[in-house]
């Protein structure tokens, strides 16, 4: 097993829970890597030897990006309909419709060219795991293989046949969701996920398609709270979910069941900035006691970002978040929407998953917003 | 000379004036090079011969940025009261004066270096021509050797030794701008500036200061109507400069002048991004028949970002701008905003400078905010 000894960092973050500083930011410091893992921090000047040794250049070095929501399953793109709702001009668009008949047109090589090329875009961008959802099939066959593609590029794959009902009766849809197309998803998923929302599946059908899942081994999510106030940030409260997703119109008792129940609040605020809506309110959250992880929410109708920065560049400016925040929620609490205990900080025996920032300090996510400025991602202890 | 086939372009962006809209933009297109300029332009089927090819697999070209606001050689950074500005603590700074004194201690090779560093990462983001001003020296000796490190990148440089007062008497410091400063900066500056604004220069000394500038040759520009509504802007029209820059506060007659004088309005949104101001209303003078341009203004205080992909998507988010509007005044109203007629299009005789976008269409840069879609950027007939 070989060893690499990382020097002249910046800044490290390492997110230690037991720093004194939310980031756990060490000065002076340096890392060793021992094959796929972290095996040492410290000061420099306390450094042990290592077979090989990388001169950072004095740039900051964080944990690889948590990227915990992600639609990148699909086919086409809808740049048009995007232009049309920027100018307000109307637009006969068949939105979601119009990506599940792209998708389940394209050929499995298709599909997986097109999710390979979006990770690979994301890895440019400093994520180190990313969570995949299907949700354009909306078949049996195409959610199925949807899953399928994603599960080649991350273990963090979550059925999402609830997304939205493509035809006919609601009810008969949620009964497929929960018999057949469950049963072809459930080997290639860890989570399942359902759109609670006005117009997509309400509270008591989410419980049912989440216990469903629950019984064939599936963990549950939630998007909810997206479009308007409603049932599902509570529901997500109620089942005790690890995060729920959107969380944008949130009540006074939304925000209290979240802070008793401990589950998450993840924020995609690249979809109100692609939908002009507005922000969730990440300082209230945050005031209130809640975690607030950030995610892409990287898809080709409502939010074609794949960039971890500008989510966190856009939750300083626009949701009251510090960079210091802003950065943990998409790292640390990022890392814990997905209950994983092996990324997400720079602490010896967690993966070696790192960025480092042509910039001195974390700071400078937010303070260069729309900069490139990730100039090598690690992933398991190794340059990708 | 050498010539070189461009084809399989997605979306060809021309900036033809002549064609029917506004990019000029050419499905099934080639582009041939003529040593360093755009020789022809045509459907792909008729293209002429060529010493190479160069197939760029269905992306979009468009002209490359014309970024005709930075201010890029200065010293130290001001991350820390960037991040106290976002949280709304008090931060002991001394603002614009922190970045004087750390640009004075700086070298000529610090400073070269520096603004090497940031030429680059606009040259990757598919900045093509970039105009930088001084105004970080404001004496004699530090605004001429700031603008000789600036003429070693660019043509377009910018003596703004009228930025701030640096101390003292107001009318002492602009009797020294206007002579001996000058008369220092003169041989390396092709336009001269001046921060008109309340507590800056109003609008008597910042006309005295453009009639001295164009006594000795060079021609004007204003900073106005930044943070409130003022002057500046009228004064602008009233001289007939070819640019004004941010008129994020305008009166009717504001906007009147500038249709009736035929002044560019330059607008940079990432200003208001990092400080948290509201957004220029780029539709209002659109509307109103005025030209506007989009720039960075890169600088370490109000705004670090050197991304002029970022600046078109927060036009089309934030001011009322259409994907190719926006796209237009980063490129062709850009280069007019320098009176140039030699870059901003992707016409036969004018420089062939241009981007590749990973991406078929220009809609993108708006549709896909934040992610680093330029995979290359030619200047002068040639990637850089
Ligand atoms: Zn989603
Ligand atoms: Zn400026």
């Amino acid at each position: 097993m070989s060893s690499t000894l990382i020097t002249n960092i910046g800044e490290l973050v390492t997110n230690d829970p037991e720093a004194d500083d939310l980031l756990g930011t060490r000065p002076d410091a340096a890392l060793v890597v021992d094959g796929t893992q972290v095996g040492w921090v410290g000061p420099a000047a306390d450094a042990p030897a290592a077979d090989e040794r990388v001169d950072v250049g004095g740039r900051a070095v964080l944990p690889g990006f948590v990227d915990s929501h992600s639609h990148l399953v699909f086919g086409g793109d809808r740049a048009q309909e995007f232009a049309a709702r920027m100018a307000g001009t109307p637009y006969a668009a068949g939105g979601i419709r119009t990506t599940v008949a792209a998708t389940r047109a394209a050929t499995d090589e298709q599909l997986t060219s097109h999710v390979a090329r979006l990770v690979a875009e994301m890895r440019r961008q400093g994520t180190t795991t990313v969570e995949i959802k299907s949700g354009y099939g909306l078949s049996v066959h195409d959610e199925a293989r949807s899953l399928a593609v994603a599960r080649q590029f991350t273990e963090e794959t979550t059925f999402l046949g609830a997304h939205v009902v493509p035809e006919g009766d609601p009810q008969e849809y949620v009964e497929l969701v929960t018999g057949p197309m469950l049963d072809a998803a459930k080997d290639h998923a860890r989570w399942i996920d359902v759109f609670c929302e006005r117009g997509a599946f309400d509270a008591d059908q989410a419980r049912a398609i989440l216990r469903a899942g629950a019984a064939a081994g599936l963990r549950g999510r939630l998007h909810a709270n997206q479009l308007t106030y409603g049932e599902g940030v509570r529901l997500a409260a109620e089942l005790g979910l690890v995060a729920v997703d959107h969380c944008t119109y949130l009540s006074d008792a939304d925000v209290a069941a979240l802070r008793d129940s401990g589950t998450i609040a993840t924020l995609l605020p690249g979809v109100e900035f692609s939908t002009r809506q507005p922000y969730p309110d990440a300082r209230r959250l945050l005031d209130a006691g809640v975690d607030v992880a950030l995610a892409s929410d990287c898809n080709p109708g409502s939010c074609f970002t794949s960039s971890v920065p500008f989510c966190i560049a856009l939750a300083v400016r626009e949701m009251g978040m510090t960079p210091a925040e802003a950065v943990h929620a998409a790292t640390y609490v990022g890392a814990r929407a997905l209950d994983r205990d092996d990324v997400g900080a720079l602490v010896p025996g967690r993966r070696a998953d790192l960025v480092v920032l042509d910039a001195p300090s974390h700071v400078h996510l937010a303070y260069r917003p729309g900069v490139p400025l990730v100039t090598a991602t690690w992933v398991g202890g190794r340059p990708t």
